[in-house]
């Protein structure tokens, strides 16, 4: 059986995922939200680092209410619209729809299962250097492994499938057995690096060289690290040197957050910093660096 | 007796605190660095919310060679300077001279008192709005207490005498017997606030008036608190409380530490933030914010 495919936000991720789908013939509908016209007119464009291709005939939507009903919808939203998901959903549901979050942070799944509580709801994890440098125009610097994950599913069958189907599209795509490990796994590296490059307005790479920040990025990864456990997600202290090392190895890098914040678009505060905190909080760990960088941000936000 | 004061470091502080006793009849031989010139030219103006002066017979110096000995020296320089202090107080000292310093953070005198181990040595904190405007030209904004203690002084009579000197030119100065005490106490309110407004770029009154940054400060100084009774200083918690509401009645202000950014002046980071944190730890406690905002300005002190 051949899947149908929802793309919700057609942006740098959604864009490259749905794209890459699509691409290699699968059945792939996309929500475009200000690229909509564009995108009927031109295409949709997308510069990997893996090969350029333009979609000519893509089957492009402005509102979900036109869509068909759907097997697999892959949110590419940032989480600060995930209040606009229930409405959005609706349309394109059946019974057996899975409906996969592929977002930062910790508690989206739980925040939509509450909204929605017969939803079919998995978790996915991008890593990913890409951006939208235009309307319907992506651009794939560089990585694109996806992780993906079952939050409530009862049959996780689906989410293998939806793994082969990446996979036969060019994206490394993994099956992970506990989603909350992967999200947390996520965190180390996200929580640092995204405030960081915030409020001391650089990139990765400047924090890395720089004794002192370089210091504090491995105390709040070990901080997320300590609070993950404190949650019982069994993560190591190890994994720290390994998110370390692979940074050393990263060309200089603006997160997703660095790029809302020199945009002026909100930034994705509430769930890779306030979640997390409150989970750490509530088993006990006060993460009192990672609270620290939500409170700076918090403020940031305010003085746009 | 009248004591004979040397002001080493005529800015903000020197300008209005050395000015203060001069223009009340005291002997004060006045240090310059590029000011001297115009100073000798145009003497020494003071523009203060308790009345405005002009000194003109300065006794100006722009070396402490040419300087008598003196029985007082105030330093008034920025912490960073403070490598200079051996070879500017040897030629102005004799065995009972005794060295205030007028500066703010912790370890201050015992790094002074490694270098110079005879030396008298007091300490001094001011609670002052001033700047230096222009050549010789000192604003005097809000404030103006000093407290004085003793470091390492045989006999303490001199401080209160000098104490009495300041009252006597309208400078309220107050002696207590606990400096360490009189230092946490100032720490209290300057480490959040001082690294805050640089970090954030913003001014005291806006970190009170955002929810976030007002409990991230009231969290530092909480930590401030508890370092200093690790340390064996009886700071109390509800000394913060007391912080709080002082700085909720402040004007919008500017610390020190946020002007020295402004014009790219090198930031007094090792007095205000290391050797607290340092100490800290010593006696056990992990300063984890306090900590962090150190690193966050070690990192922009080499952007500038």
């Amino acid at each position: 059986m051949s899947l149908k495919y929802a793309v919700i936000g057609t942006g740098a991720l959604g864009g490259f995922y749905g794209g890459m789908l699509a691409q290699s013939g699968k059945d792939v509908h996309f929500l475009f939200h200000n690229d909509y016209e564009f995108v009927k007119e031109h295409g949709l464009r997308v510069d990997s680092v893996k090969g350029d291709f333009l979609l000519n005939e893509v089957q492009a939507y402005k509102s979900t209410s036109g869509m068909p009903l759907c097997d697999v919808v892959l949110v590419c939203l940032k989480t600060v619209r995930n209040g606009l998901l229930k409405n959005l959903l609706a349309p394109i549901l059946h019974k057996n729809s899975v409906v996969i979050l592929i977002q930062n942070g910790l508690g989206i799944e739980a925040d939509l299962a509450e909204e929605m509580p017969t939803l079919n709801i998995a978790g996915g994890l991008a890593f990913i250097c890409s951006n939208k440098v235009g309307p319907g125009h992506i651009t794939h610097l560089d990585y694109g492994r996806l992780n993906l994950g079952s939050y409530n599913l009862r049959d996780e069958i689906i989410l293998k499938q939806v793994c082969e189907d990446f996979e036969q599209s060019g994206v490394p795509a993994k099956y992970s057995s506990n989603l909350m490990l992967a999200r947390w796994e996520k965190l180390v590296w996200n929580i640092p690096f995204n405030g960081m490059t915030v409020v001391l307005n650089t990139t990765t790479d400047r924090l890395m060289a720089n004794g002192s920040t370089r210091k504090l990025i491995e105390d709040m990864m070990l901080e997320v690290v300590h609070a993950a456990n404190h949650c019982g997600v069994p993560l190591k202290e190890s994994f720290v040197n390994k998110m370390i090392e692979m940074t050393d190895t990263m060309k200089p890098y603006a997160p997703s957050m660095k790029l809302d914040y020199d945009y002026k678009r909100p930034m994705e505060i509430e769930y890779i910093y306030s979640h997390p905190v409150v989970a750490a909080l509530e088993s006990g760990f006060d993460m009192k660096k990672v609270k620290m960088l939500e409170q700076q941000l918090r403020f940031i936000q305010t003085t746009y």
